[in-house]
């Protein structure tokens, strides 16, 4: 699953992150983002905890710029072209908080028929939005059984 | 100057395009966009009858894709990752229409601090919203003075 | 048809690129490259002198880092990736000089089944060598007859 | 590591790749490859029963074409534009047969500065040549080190 966010996010969407996923992880889902700080970290060390993988997909050509919570990370050096690949490569979407890129995330994942699930992130028509983490992984497992 | 919307559109969106793309070519602007049919249609073709430069960005392999009123096909074969060289190759973009590919660009955009205007497509946060061709190229030509 | 080569090339390459450049705009082929320096600029000077058309698909994200005889600059974002772009946008490629960047061009070129002719560049099996630069634009032009 | 060869492949060429993936695995290295079959297929089985971790970056968008030794597979949907970033996600690569998707990767990877051993693959000016799997592992921690 991949769970999408900025790299610089509020103390809520941190913790939010990191909960979906450490609750991803125990249901036994790998964690793809794009491998850098903020709401991407959050959700890998969340990930971590829960005993899962994680998979980031960074912009630029130097693997060094993984956050720690990384197991497997990928210098794709295609800047914000990555995006398309943090959506190739998961089943659905839970994106936490609203930047632009994380923006591109979703109407990427939604044009290709993947279910978004959204906490605290933007409202558009095709997202799922959801109260809490639990009810976050909850949707989106819900919309790939 | 990109011109981004989607490739299934109504009589209004195609209009707006093709009117879109007169105008830009009549500025001396090139025209870039996805290459393909529908509002990309609309606006090369309305570049080609102002006597513009049409440059199409296409998802696959086969330049033969390119609408007609293409001038520059590149077969990306990036697939919806191309959207982001839409972006790049743009120094703003006019929205027309609300598909999600078209939201991906807008939300690249944003994110690459170009100045997006929208005619009849997704009202986000940072972006212009124009009434009418003559209306959206005139801020679009604003936002880059 | 692409011409690629390196963007520190010898007088002699530089002279070849040129010439093939000129030959293949007075053919009407469009000329694709790398739209950078060294034999990618002659190449393009020699193309605009011939009446033609060029297209550079850049490395990085800046439009301007165009060589000045570039008509539409594609900046890719891409790094080396754009190499393949430079193959897909050509139906087949006058390698000119041999550095690492050209083999991988040749490589993708060889791989998707277009001709490559080299005029003082990498032997490789499956590419055709050529004498001078009339002499390259006549076996690339055969070989798409 | 990077360990890049055709997906059509000789029985030799299979035995060595194999070979190598498992000697990689055993150093402690995350083999890297295009995730399809044949060499790549052979190294990862390699390094799985050398208690190793496997990436596949694959070309298309379906995470299914992988074969069944990739531990993390990527569908990049970049066709082979992907070869970039097997080069990119490798510090070294080992060569083992001589078709054009591999010739680019060599060529992309001595681009980059990075080492190349080759096995009865492309001799190519910069490649280290080995002569055994056991000598080609060898040969690339040294480069390495």
């Amino acid at each position: 699953m991949g769970v999408v966010g900025p790299g610089e996010a509020s103390p809520d969407e941190l913790h939010a992150a990191h909960d979906v996923g450490r609750r991803l992880a125990e249901l036994g889902a790998q964690v793809v983002c794009g491998g850098l700080g903020g709401v991407m970290e959050a959700a890998c060390r969340g990930a971590k905890e829960g005993g899962g993988r994680t998979l980031g997909l960074l912009p630029g050509n130097d693997r060094r710029a993984a956050n720690r919570y990384v197991d497997v990370a990928v210098p794709t050096g295609l800047g914000e072209a990555r995006n398309a690949l943090v959506v190739r490569a998961a089943d659905g979407l839970i994106a936490v908080g609203g930047a632009y890129g994380t923006l591109s995330e979703i109407a990427l994942a939604l044009k290709a028929g993947k279910p978004v699930v959204a906490l605290g992130s933007w409202e558009i028509d095709g997202v799922t939005a959801a109260e809490s983490p639990a009810d976050a992984v909850e949707r989106l497992r819900s919309a790939l059984a």
